[in-house]
């Protein structure tokens, strides 16, 4: 498969780079790195990543940003972050590729554990990963010509415990390894609609 | 209890109105009606009304516009309907209010069934009322002073079948007064967190 992989230089765009490679072509994009340079925000970015790459049969999106601070002090400035980058950027990309992925191909989208267990300074990150579900449910009844689309929602990543253990006590991390399957599962078998959640 | 109700002139906000007024001192907003005008996609606004009305017990928000259509016509800008309204104008309550509501106050927000039941047209809705529902989860252990704050989350309702009852064949419809008993609980118990779904 050619697979364009968005987000490629994070922890988990790395590790999806290293289970899928030697079974598929992966293009990678991101807003400083890889093979295309694309800011998922602008609509008219995804649009020219998509006349760039030429068709492809998965979409997968390991990025976006959002902030992360005290509801006491967010405003719809900082709230606006991670409607605008990790929540519509993705969107972006579905809504603009439906009309360019190859039949029955596939979107696999990021949102994350905080939709539904939350923790303190959250309150964006749950609105967002949640949004990002609802969309992918919704939105997977609709897609045309075989396309599919599935979110994996991972908990705190062994490997950012050193910047973000503090904020997530009590939860089980989980390798980025092992999230990748989540990723493989999406792209490489046939369901659609659904939200992977990796929490262990 | 002094409460706050933004969309009274709706169906669900007329059904609150009629539950809770009996026991309460009911202040009306909207955004062409009400005691108090207001545009929830405007913090300015927001902020103003709250400035206007003093402390009160009590926000139910029963209001907020988006977009229905095909994900296949589907752009950034029609998202961004619900996006700004729906979704970021409940927001917009819970912010500002936060800072102003009396100590145990509620925010009592509505979502709809569409976060996890998905209808063709339904993309935005099922993201916005997804959105809504974590925004909740995760502002809630995040309230200071005893506030609380919960969704309903209502599938179609029994007096908006004439006109959306194409789109939710085979929805079991609820009426909008056994709607407004999930307000209800919201204000006049305590529970905090919770999405209070009204499915039949």
């Amino acid at each position: 498969m050619k697979i364009l992989l968005i987000g490629a230089n994070g922890t988990i765009g790395q590790a999806v780079k290293n289970e899928l490679a030697p079974r598929h072509d992966i293009i990678t994009a991101g807003r400083n790195s890889g093979d295309i340079r694309v800011d998922i925000k602008d609509f008219a970015s995804v649009q020219a990543m998509y006349a760039q790459v030429g068709a492809v049969d998965a979409v997968i999106s390991a990025a976006g940003n959002l902030h992360f601070g005290a509801l006491a002090d967010m405003t719809p400035e900082l709230m606006g972050v991670g409607l605008a980058d990790k929540l519509m950027g993705q969107v972006n990309l579905v809504l603009a590729g439906q009309h360019v992925l190859n039949d029955g191909g596939s979107f696999t989208l990021t949102s994350g554990v905080l939709s539904n267990d939350p923790i303190v300074y959250g309150s964006s990150a749950s609105l967002v990963n949640a949004g990002i579900d609802g969309f992918v449910i919704g939105a997977a009844i609709e897609l045309p010509r075989g396309l599919r689309i599935n979110a994996v929602s991972p908990t705190v990543l062994t490997e950012s415990l050193p910047v973000y253990g503090p904020y997530f006590r009590g939860f089980d991390s989980v390798a980025a390894a092992k999230v990748a399957l989540a990723y493989s599962k999406s792209v490489e078998g046939k369901q659609t609609g659904q939200v992977y959640k990796v929490l262990s």
